[in-house]
């Protein structure tokens, strides 16, 4: 299973990006293509070398001159053939990896495998799922950011995706859907959230109704449907709000004198609710595997990703979403 | 300055809304009228004084026999002239108090306050506007659930309340307003979102541009603007997020022994993210002053209301609100 891991993508590329590719490949051996400029990654990992004393293992380097970088419009990447964000993805087209993995920009991401990779079956638009923190490990956020303007049936695509994923990636039988909205109630929502309530209500999903803000945090259900406007602020805001109340939790203990005592607990914290160490998320709706980490991976969060995404190809999370997509009743 | 307050809204009415006016009417002297059920309150008064060394003070009553509770519909108070939530607002329009106040049912209130009060100005909705915690104090969210479904131009004048309320309230002399989006950029945001972004642009206002998730806990503007749908849901996810940190962050402490040590610490934190003690909030866009404490409110947080309530009164908010709008050149 061989996975074309862009290298220039992310706040700390190329380094981390390499440093984590070096300890996935001691770790489980993970076949990796590294995908950047090659002169660049040649010397990272020279550099690397010299500062390790168990030896460098061998890579494939695929050369890509361009790269795309945070500041950019998503956009861009249409042009931008040379960038290591197309190059991922034409390797997998192409059938030199099976899956590619990036820690660069979203949405170039996900507008580089939709024009690679084409969409999948009928789904209208692309979509992209969050695990919600360490803290709830089986809920599914979808979409986390890729469409901003949405229509109800879009919606309940990313239910049915984000529902796919839950069976096949976590075990779980018949998960559990439930629509964003401002109250549990059947009447609650808006003009968005009460006609996708209606289209899920008439599905084959598992879907128990409306949720409430307090229900992405305890994880009510696997898969929570929101529109990528509101998943990225939901995801944005969540993050803030806990790195705040960390930052106050370490000043206080520190002013206690503490610190020491409770270093473990501070760092189990830390854990928790930093989603850059959950892995990689999958691009959903497009014919072919992408997944995207978070920008600020460092390379334990990189070695999560590398693991995400052979986990997805292990299970068959691509022909799992073809074959499921196919089954579904509902028409647009 | 008096202040018909419902004594039959909240988890806890009536006991502990009555506590709350007992302190306060012993702290600071406050006027208030208690609302509800006669004998209820008569009950719960002499209740009170039996375990309460320092003696009673006198309170005027006035009886309403019916209650709005938080499973009913919020409309359902039009045809409830007899509600507790109902009965205060007719004090105010009758000129019997000021101002009013409950901790009862939200939609209830807003549609209580609209019905007796009338829009205020050329106001299209009213809306509610909740202060982030004591994360941020100056940190005012609009809408914070009344309007689900919105229109550009009542974004823009519920940016235009929440601004006055933080000239006023706060004292900050040209407070900033963003909008809430899914990045910083001015092409960010979706089809209502931008909208908004335009007419914000060409306001008196203050207005900084979009924002996104991350700054509505760090506290970037003073006014936040989303739709009244969203804004509960960022409202009760923040609640629930940081309850559920709080929760864990306690169970370790206990493991490590360490509960003792760290009292004030878990104390200090749960004041600073218990909503609950944050006061009350103003229903902006009606013409009369109706606030709103939050349904789990205890004595401490219905003092803290109550003290809301006097402030909004003694800085002259609704006048101000009067003022401001008149002013406006935002047509629709």
């Amino acid at each position: 299973m061989k996975i074309a891991l862009d290298a220039m993508g992310g706040d700390y590329a190329p380094r981390e990006i390499l440093l984590g590719a070096v300890r996935a490949r001691r770790a489980f051996d993970a076949d990796l293509i590294l995908v950047g400029q090659r002169a660049a990654i040649e010397q990272e990992l020279s550099d690397i070398q010299a500062t390790d004393s168990l030896g460098l293992p061998e890579f494939e380097i695929v050369d890509a001159p361009d790269v795309i970088h945070f500041d950019e419009h998503p956009s861009s990447v249409k042009q931008r053939r040379g960038a290591s964000i197309r190059v991922i993805c034409d390797l997998v087209r192409e059938g030199h990896a099976e899956a590619c993995l990036t820690m660069g920009h979203t949405g170039a991401a996900i507008i580089a495998s939709l024009i690679t990779f084409g969409r999948l079956g009928d789904v209208l638009r692309p979509c992209v799922g969050f695990n919600y923190f360490n803290l709830q490990p089986h809920t599914l956020l979808v979409d986390a950011g890729a469409m901003v303007d949405c229509k109800p049936e879009y919606l309940v695509q990313f239910a049915q995706m984000g529902s796919i994923y839950a069976e096949k990636i976590w075990g779980i039988p018949s998960p559990t859907v439930g629509v964003m909205a401002n109250g549990r109630e059947d009447n609650k929502g808006n003009e968005l959230t009460r006609a996708t309530f209606a289209l899920l209500k008439n599905s084959k999903l598992n879907f128990v109704g409306n949720l409430e803000g307090y229900d992405l945090p305890n994880g009510v259900v696997n898969v929570v449907v929101m529109d990528g406007m509101w998943g990225n602020v939901a995801l944005k805001m969540s993050e803030a709000l806990s790195e705040q109340l960390l930052e106050r939790l370490e000043k206080r203990l520190d002013e206690m004198e503490l610190t020491h005592a409770t270093r473990g607990l501070l760092e189990e914290f830390h854990t928790m609710m930093d989603y850059s160490r959950i892995g990689a998320i999958p691009v959903f709706g497009v014919d072919g595997l992408m997944f995207i980490g978070h920008g600020r991976s460092r390379a334990a969060a990189v070695v999560g990703g590398i693991k995400s995404t052979i986990q997805a190809l292990q299970v068959g999370l691509l022909d799992a979403l073809r074959a499921g997509l196919q089954d579904t009743e509902i028409t647009v």
